[in-house]
């Protein structure tokens, strides 16, 4: 019986045009990219993350309601969900058995009676339980420790008993929460969205109504003023409470808030059959894509309130696209593929997973970004945590770091979905992927390389389908398709779908070209006017000043362009043959593939910009000026 | 006897290339622009604050402390500053004497007997008193009141009880200060500057040392830590305590606090003889010119913490530009152009006075902008009170409206300087000044009109040196200086001096060319790369979506750019002529002197910035996209 499995699992009653693969269905080889960053993840980053929770103090909180530490609460309101996000990605990991015991009993030891949980009003402030509900963070807590139970629930052995006993806290609290605000309760709604999400996938998990009943009640009580027309920020769209959903037309306000909130709003879309409430979510998505996202995937151009900024607003530098809003972004992303089965969803989150979001963890995986500019400048003063020169191991807010390692952790769940029909490649990296009682064996050096090789080690006899995401990005190049060596297979909608009865030993290749290609901006975007970026495939690159500064000596990154025709490089003060095309280089010790740009003989390497940072701080840019603006 | 007079005004012994003028020698007339800035004050700006002060609760807030009020405190700590620069407005104007008498005798009844008054604190929390100075304003709500009394010590008739008064309140919680901060006392600065030119002043008022001593303490503290490492912006740079004032090389973190404490840093060193702390606010003064300071005069690219921001990030859309900044922007320059005689400080001034103060303004004098960006983008949600779409008529932080009000009030005093050798004309507008027993008239439609007219209606006989500033942007044009009709006089460090025996009737002309300018930015400024600006004189233009709009239908200015020799401007689908010049409308309702931008056959009016936004909302933009990068 197929069991779809991962961290965002539709009913089979739900909308849904893809499926996730069933528990074990997807497995990454620890060679590929991804896969790598998954060994990374259980290797480094989860034990970084439970070693904070024991220093900055997150444990102690909890350890402060049972009454065994005296010290005082430590952090925002929320810490709690950074023990929530490390469980959660510990739960999808597999591993880490004592702290996820030890933390399951705490968590169990600390819970009121009534179900509450959340440990900052728990030993303190008790009469303002659910009174500050703009800014209390309460359901939003609520929300991590269910969707760590979900992990649990899915991918524990069935008598795995911290994984029951997780279950059975996060039920209380869930109950709760029905109690105080189902229908019948208080019209109210979180500060900070995740609590629908969560809602649902308790659902999913549970078959239990009444939270797929309250997911929706709290959907529709957004934009209704519930959160009072004054706050910290002045206005209701930062608390996403400025128009319901359903009735929004362009993403706006706090990042993070906003894409969670939408995420949620697809999985009651597609759990009650609202289609209008899923086009609300599509449209948003088209409105976020057209005007309101960076090259990178990432998403929020301001700072002050982290938030979306008007259409175009797109500066590089105070970028703030938030790591947490890439991955808010990358859920959203796909469940609309689950939904509809449109692939630029997909792209989209393939975008993200290259640029935005690995841009956020270093290449040793303990240390991280929570804004992720485009530039830094030339005598940027990063002391400042909110824009540091280089990526910190934690955060006062410490939501991105748990945040990554449980995406990580669950990434083998998001490359691939099927059913007993056929087989739907979303993510090219190596692994094996299988439903429908196929198994396909991937093999391919993405995103380094254009090849991707399908290899069938199983087969049914019955006719299957393979479906291979062709991206958008390859638009006008020659995408070649080839079935045991004979060319096969249209390209429609980003997709290229072959039909048949499949035999053990059956191999396509796919090859998605990968010329460096030079991006210039929408004329709106004002902030890179008169410049251009360089990508290949999926991957955006940026001049980083170590290696500018190699290769032309005095030179920096404020001081450097693009000849018009994207062919060369200048530098103040160094004129340049000019003729030399972008190449590939792959002698870079940072970049398993680098950009070669020409700077008269010299040949100045462009790096992926996720690997920005890996060498100390220093300046950065992924917009490059193009010839004659500057230097003047 | 020559007795300087106005808001800033060096004692003897200071160090002082240029004395302001002496009491009741500066006026301006009512028919030129600056006079008729001051007549707004008088009639609408100052009435509307006070109108404010007793709508919004600042006057409630006092009357709370006093018992007579029994409502929650309102606003910000500091709103008696609110009070205290209404207050020193109307001292500095003359008038209000019902408004001035009421709100002294209401602040002697506040104050505590030891001389402290804070409402905030005074009607609540008492134990809080000067236990939070990073953030609670005290000696900043001090600085502010000692402003105030020091205009109505120089500016009332001496037998004005209610100045009298005044300056005993503010004495006695100065010498409060001086008793707790002095020499001796405790350590400690305030985390909002202001306090150090206000006691410096009261110095200058009084002839009593222990003011300046502490002014120059509080200077000399700052930079180690006092205001601790940690708070709520994680940063020293925000409240000015990252260096020593005299070890700084450049300016950073909040802009007002930054500006204030150099305007301070000033004043303290020209009485103290510190030419090395002179040096020091010279040096931050070029720093912040060369990268860190808006076509406009305004400072801060940040609306996070409103700071300064790195080395050429200036981003028109985010332009924090706070009117308040661009205020102690002008009183720092003020500062340093009366220590050096340097006239670039006076070219700052005029630069800021036309474009980054003036904008903060509407054209009623009753509704104000905060924040001056110098693009509103099309599809800007005006509705955060940090970004609004236009002036608002008070701010929940009011700090800008108020000060603008102190500052048109004493508006006459800025315009020249003088001695019994000379004068020195500033700031060109119609009015009378003097200096020495010398009386000159000036006439002129600056800065709409190239020609400035000085008649000589007073003279002694004995010779005398009549300084003219030519502004920096007159290099390069020929400036003509003509006395009684004959060419005379070099200009030498943007100075014209004519000394000789004047009669009365003499006739000095200056015609200062004002060619429309086409206005390119330096190439590190990536935000307006690829862009220019228009300027006529020492004015700002910008292109408004009104006349945009009105010129050619469906264009907006996110569609609009320049041709590349400046000539033309084009539109999306509109191609043009490209051979009119841009030249001067004088037909615009809203501006005397408009730009003409030829759109094909019409021509696209470009009005002075400091106007935009006093016909409803609309997208307006200064940098305006060059061919051949917009639109693509």
């Amino acid at each position: 019986m197929h069991n779809p499995f991962g961290p965002a699992v539709p009913t089979d009653r739900a909308i849904s045009a893809l499926r996730p693969l069933a528990a074990g269905a997807a497995r990454l080889d620890r060679g590929g990219l991804l896969g790598g960053w998954q060994e990374r993840n259980t290797a480094a980053t989860i034990p970084h993350c439970i070693s904070q929770l024991h220093s900055r103090g997150n444990l102690d909180n909890l350890h402060r309601v049972t009454g065994d530490f005296d010290g005082p609460f430590v952090g925002w309101w929320f810490a709690d969900t950074d023990v929530h996000k490390t469980l959660e990605a510990a739960l999808w990991d597999g591993g880490f058995p004592s702290f996820v015991g030890d933390t399951v009993q705490l968590l169990e030891k600390v819970q009121d009676p009534d179900g509450y949980l959340v440990s900052y009003f728990q030993a303190g402030p008790r009469d303002r339980q659910w009174a500050e509900l703009p800014s209390s963070h309460e359901m939003y807590t609520a929300g991590h420790l269910i969707q760590a139970a979900v992990a649990g629930a899915r991918n524990a052995p069935p008598d795995n008993a911290a994984a029951q006993q997780l279950l059975a806290v996060a039920r209380r609290f869930a109950d709760l929460l029905v109690e105080r605000f189902g229908a019948g309760g208080t019209d109210a709604v979180d500060g900070h969205p995740e609590i629908e999400t969560a809602l649902v996938e308790l659902f999913r998990v549970t078959g239990h109504r009444p939270y797929l009943d309250l997911a929706a009640r709290l959907i529709e009580l957004r934009g209704h003023g519930l959160l009072g027309p004054e706050g910290r920020f002045g206005q209701r769209a930062y608390y996403q409470d400025h128009k319901p959903v359903r009735a929004a037309t362009e993403v706006t306000g706090h990042v993070v808030r906003q894409v969670y909130l939408l995420a949620g709003a697809v999985d009651v879309a597609v759990e009650t059959g609202d289609v209008e409430l899923l086009r609300a979510a599509e449209r948003l998505w088209d409105s976020a894509l057209a005007s309101k996202t960076y090259l990178t995937g990432g998403q929020g151009s301001r700072h002050r309130d982290e938030a979306f900024g008007d259409p175009y607003e797109l500066p590089p530098d105070r970028a703030y696209a938030e790591t947490c809003a890439a991955i808010g972004s990358f859920h959203w992303a796909w469940r609309l593929l689950l939904a509809t089965g449109d692939s630029r969803y997909a792209d989209e989150m393939e975008r993200l997973l290259y640029n935005g979001i690995a841009s956020g963890i270093a290449l040793d995986g303990t240390s991280f970004f929570y804004s992720n500019p485009l530039q830094l400048r030339t005598g940027h003063d990063g002391s400042d945590e909110d824009a540091p020169g280089e990526r910190l191991p934690w955060y006062k807010c410490a939501c991105c770091p748990p945040n990554l390692a449980r995406l990580m952790a669950s990434l083998h769940t998001y490359a691939a979905t099927g059913s007993s029909s056929g087989l739907q490649l979303h993510l090219y990296t190596p692994g094996t992927f299988s439903a429908g009682g196929h198994t396909v064996s991937v093999t391919t050096d993405y995103p380094w390389d254009e090849a991707v090789v399908v290899s069938f080690t199983e087969a049914t006899g019955e006719p299957f389908a393979l479906t291979l995401r062709v991206p958008a990005w390859c638009a006008g190049e020659r995408v070649q398709i080839r079935l045991n060596g004979r060319d096969v297979a249209f390209v429609e909608d980003g997709r290229a779908r072959i039909e048949r009865v499949w035999q053990v030993g059956d191999r396509v290749e796919l090859v998605l070209p990968m010329p460096p290609r030079l991006v210039t901006p929408h004329h709106r975007i004002d902030a890179v006017r008169g410049t251009a970026a360089l990508t290949r495939g999926p991957v955006v690159y940026c001049l980083e000043h170590a290696d500018v500064h190699a290769a032309v000596a005095d030179a920096g990154t404020h001081d450097v362009g693009l000849s018009a025709d994207g062919s060369a490089l200048y530098f103040e003060d160094i004129y340049l043959d000019g003729d030399a095309p972008i190449g590939v280089r792959r002698d870079h010790p940072l970049a398993p593939v680098a950009l070669a740009v020409m700077a008269g003989k010299r040949s100045v390497p462009a790096i992926p910009y996720f690997l920005w940072a890996n060498r100390g701080p220093g300046p950065m840019r992924v917009w490059i000026p193009l010839l004659p603006y500057s230097p003047r």
